[in-house]
């Protein structure tokens, strides 16, 4: 008798298999190929891992890892929403809430409340974990931009202020992360690859 | 003033990127895509995640999920190694361990040791943690497969013994899921996607 657990637990592994599909916006570094939301997780949950010591607060590494490998997860049925569209809210909307019930859903019963949970955890955006985890979701595509002439700010025509205000939020997860971070968005404005109006 | 220690750590994120390029023989769920290695490490660290609870003993995930999430980095210089070729070891080759040194090497030392530790210990697959990444590494292609009418399988020609001692490692990982994986392996010697001479 094979456990109802694992076979639940299997049909969501599956699943998820979909979220290598995902495209985002960002290309890899120094490179034109867009990244996908599986290779993007996977890098913020080491960033996390390596990136942890400079955390504000002392935090619970294992739960920002969750958080970061599990918090794309809805984009299969939500799909990627591109962080300077100003057309759409990019987080908790309803499409959103309604992928990660019908996704984690296929869990067993207490394992997807758990993952809800820490989902809804990470988009709300304010235990000391959820900050980590958003600063490393921020500091990402920060790292690639700058590797790629401008990358997305280019592309996008994306300013300085935009970028600034997206990015700030770093400092509710790392002081040090942000010292870096700033110094980066004011050195890619010198370089020309950011525009200042 | 930015640390010192970021700026290596910086330098190692940068330089992992490459194993978003790094091809495995394996494709994905039902396509004829195949993986890459930060695509398969997510995947794993999840599966870990999910399927902890399954662990023959009991074990430290947080562990587990950084030898998952950092298990294939030294691919970058030493490249991804087929599990059922014939003229190449696999594992804890020479070029492998000069890769560990060289890429880790980028990090802080304490943090360089204590990753190379830890890739060391999933090498080695004696500890518990050990066994269970060992595991979810064996039970993804598995998975993947089946879903493909035989996979890499049925490409290079391996029969159901070679399977079979190639992932009979799931039972030192966990019990629960070697019964799901073994009637798997049977079910696809039945339906003809797993040849049994």
């Amino acid at each position: 008798m094979i456990s109802d657990n694992l076979l639940k637990q299997i049909a969501f592994i599956k699943e998820i298999d979909k979220v290598k599909y995902i495209q985002r916006k960002t290309k890899l570094f120094n490179s034109d190929r867009n990244e996908n939301d599986a290779e993007h997780s996977w890098h913020l949950a080491i960033m996390a891992v390596v990136l942890a010591e400079h955390s504000n607060e002392n935090i619970d590494v294992l739960k920002v890892v969750k958080m970061l490998l599990i918090h794309d997860i809805v984009e299969i049925d939500a799909g990627d929403t591109f962080i300077y569209d100003t057309q759409k809210n990019h987080t908790n909307t309803d499409e959103e809430r309604l992928a990660a019930n019908r996704i984690f859903g296929l869990l067993p019963k207490a394992q997807a409340e758990e993952l809800i949970e820490i989902w809804e955890e990470f988009e709300a955006g304010e235990t000391k974990e959820a900050k980590f985890a958003k600063s490393m979701d921020r500091l990402e595509p920060l790292l690639q931009n700058t590797s790629n002439n401008g990358g997305t700010w280019a592309e996008f025509g994306v300013d300085y202020d935009k970028v600034y205000n997206k990015k700030k939020v770093i400092k509710d997860g790392s002081e040090v992360i942000w010292d870096y971070a700033e110094n980066l968005i004011n050195e890619s404005v010198e370089k020309g690859i950011l525009k200042k109006i």
